[in-house]
């Protein structure tokens, strides 16, 4: 038996595609021989430390995107529904509170991540499914509750995202996206042979199977496997 | 038997994403039950039109795509090697001689693109594997004869790529590119039911293939066919 390769997967909720990678991610840490670790990190911080700007301002490409979420939401079984406001939801409103209170739910998490998927996935399918609000308190409790806290849970961690310890840690993850290059989300790092093999986006699950040695069965694993 | 399904390839030979993305369609047009309409354009008047950016101005971004294209060239079986100067030859120098000259020798040929497809594949030996020139008329003769075309063709076809016809012609396309959405190439715009479906970039093949109900078996057919 190998032991299994160690995978980071940065993120944000704000980021459509990184919502697609870290599904994708989700399944396959139980097909491949892979110890998958979230990393969630502030989107925006790494578009500033990087220079970049957001694809979506190229008025055909912003068309593009839209187009291509739709089908790839049906394609990789994700309920992807695009914000009627998506530049309000994504640039004015932003994420900062959403992966800060998302940060302090894996401090608190012992023994796993279960709590951090559900919590994340709550956001992702409020703000890209539901065109729901993911920066108020209330909103943000709202999510957790579906994830599965409790009361007491949720309030310690409300309490805990707006701390310094948070906020140096979501600092400190983001930096850690900047130093692997990131550009944008989802940021893909693959520990092979001590050496990190990079993968930027939601478009080269095939390229990566084949970096680690693993197959690529697309984006819906268990399907595919009913299938063969 | 169905009737086979027009799949149109937006090009220029000065972007690598492209020559992956030309080779898998070249690979595929014997594999799918499709038509593969080849359709050299100008990505410079893209990039215009559309009002977008290099990709690579962003150093993280360029950093990954040095990597990434490294990668997928072993991956897809494509000798892409990055030139020496990439900004001289991508952005200085350019590729609108070199378009015009496959969209005179697309012009000439007559039932079938044979030509066209040898003569696009040695440009972007030159200029993505070689390091090599593609402005000179010396340069554009020397990767039309390696394609195979005879002295007098050659002659020919570098005159009426500086004519006011092939000009047009060439224009025509772009436009057209940017008509169905383009910002970039590779633009794959497939046909199906009389509707057209438009992808952008070497990374929806998977995608490509399911919506057109055909089956993806990765960048090498052949020698995934010799797999199964």
């Amino acid at each position: 038996m190998t032991s299994k390769k160690v995978i980071e997967l940065f993120y944000d909720v704000v980021s459509p595609y990184s919502w697609l990678g870290f599904e994708v991610m989700c399944r396959y840490r139980h097909v491949w021989n892979i110890e998958l670790k979230l990393r969630p990190a502030f989107l925006g911080g790494v578009m500033q430390g990087a220079g970049n700007k957001p694809p979506g301002l190229v008025p055909n490409k912003f068309l593009y995107m839209t187009k291509d979420l739709n089908r790839l939401s049906e394609y990789f079984g994700v309920p992807l529904q695009a914000p009627s406001d998506p530049f309000e939801a994504m640039f004015q409103k932003g994420s900062l509170s959403a992966m800060r209170f998302v940060a302090a739910v894996q401090e608190r998490e012992k023994g796993g991540d279960e709590q951090v998927e559900r919590v994340s996935r709550e956001l992702w399918r409020r703000i890209w499914s539901e065109d729901k609000d993911i920066t108020a308190p209330t909103s943000l409790s709202e999510a957790a509750m579906k994830a599965g806290l409790s009361d007491s849970e949720i309030k310690e961690v409300l309490k805990l995202s707006t701390s310094k310890e948070i906020k140096d840690k979501l600092k400190s993850t983001t930096q850690c996206a900047l130093d692997h290059g990131a550009f944008g989300f989802p940021l893909v790092v693959c520990h092979v042979n001590g050496k990190p093999e990079v993968f930027f986006g939601s478009d080269r699950f095939e390229l990566m199977a084949h970096c680690i040695g693993e197959r690529w069965l697309g984006p819906q694993p268990d399907k595919s496997t009913a299938k063969l």
